[in-house]
């Protein structure tokens, strides 16, 4: 792979943003709105958009219609993506609902869950099959990429299957780490440690402004 | 702050890996187990849990237990922290009861939606209020956190009320960019640059294979 993989998750971020702005009306996007929004670098950010073959001008900056359209040339599969979702439980369904209308291109085609009462139901507009036809559903739909959204216990095991079967790519939202071959690409999100992130954080900045109030009287 | 943002997050995730490893049975740990499970390098673990003043040995590694401990020491707040909800869609649902299960230190204390349907009801065993309710409820329970599930077209106004009733930390699963002051930490879930960016990596493995399968013919 060429392109290193936080450059993806950036030019992914650029695309969301610069939707954004063109929602706002503007027309041309300068590397440093992109920079101050993710927290970068203006030099970053051009260096990143170099990458895609797409330089902007020093005083209108970047096209807007121009780099969504470079973007997606480059990031999404031109006939989309089939996906799968493991685990229809709260998480799970609203997963689907999100997905669909932030990312037409990416589509969940089949959901698996272990529960009886799902299994051959259509939840959300997405069939939802027993555990024991993942392989030939996975064949079948040609899905690469699944989301993992089933008990921790479970997950290893499920992924093990995913992995023998051809899946290359996971976005995790369990919160195990799982162990996957290299030619498996994961995404976790840690919903548990963000929370605890921002909590923590909170705290502190909370403690900061109470010491300067104190050290002020 | 004294300890930067990135080392929070690795120490919560230090918790929830050695969490793992004492359910398997296992008392010591070292900085390389650790290291390889996020990423990164042992040198960085160590430097990390230096940090929290905690040491282990070349020979038996951390002690699981006392690490535990330590972290907790650092990272939770001794009462707990009360937090709220906005958005109790599909994904606030859901998040209610992950944080739950997983995070009995962090507790959802209220709820918020513009629904008035859902306004007056207990969800998830947590009272939902309606918008208008927003500050004297946070006021009221002490929250300092709030996690953002609400439609992308109005996070900005909440988060401006949020900020102006003294919030000091949210966890952001809305698409958007916010706008915070300097005193305010923000976490940004984002679901979609996750999918958007294993989708293309799977993709880059896929063609990769079938490229070195085709060079061997």
């Amino acid at each position: 792979m060429s392109t290193p993989e936080r450059t993806i998750g950036r030019i992914s971020q650029y695309r969301r943003l610069v939707r954004e702005m063109k929602k706002q009306g503007r027309q041309g996007v300068y590397s440093h709105d992109l920079a101050e929004m993710i927290g970068g670098t203006a030099a970053q950010v051009r260096r990143d958009l170099m990458l895609l073959g797409f330089a902007g001008s020093s005083r209108t900056g970047y096209a807007v219609d121009g780099l969504l359209l470079r973007i997606s040339e480059f990031l999404d599969a031109p006939q989309g993506e089939n996906i799968a979702l493991f685990g229809v439980g709260n998480l799970g369904r609203a997963l689907m609902p999100f997905f669909r209308s932030h990312h037409q291109n990416l589509r969940i085609v089949a959901s698996f869950d272990t529960d009886p009462l799902k299994a051959g139901r259509v939840i959300h507009g997405c069939r939802c099959y027993g555990m024991e036809e993942m392989e030939a559903v996975i064949v079948r739909e040609r899905v690469k990429v699944a989301i993992l959204a089933i008990p921790a216990g479970s997950a290893q095991g499920v992924v093990d299957r995913l992995v023998a079967t051809g899946i290359r790519g996971i976005l995790n939202f369990v919160p195990v780490s799982l162990q996957v071959p290299a030619k498996v690409a994961v995404e976790n999100i840690d919903m548990g440690v963000a929370l605890e992130k921002v909590a923590f954080l909170a705290r502190s900045i909370e403690k900061d402004l109470i010491g300067r109030r104190g050290s002020k009287t």
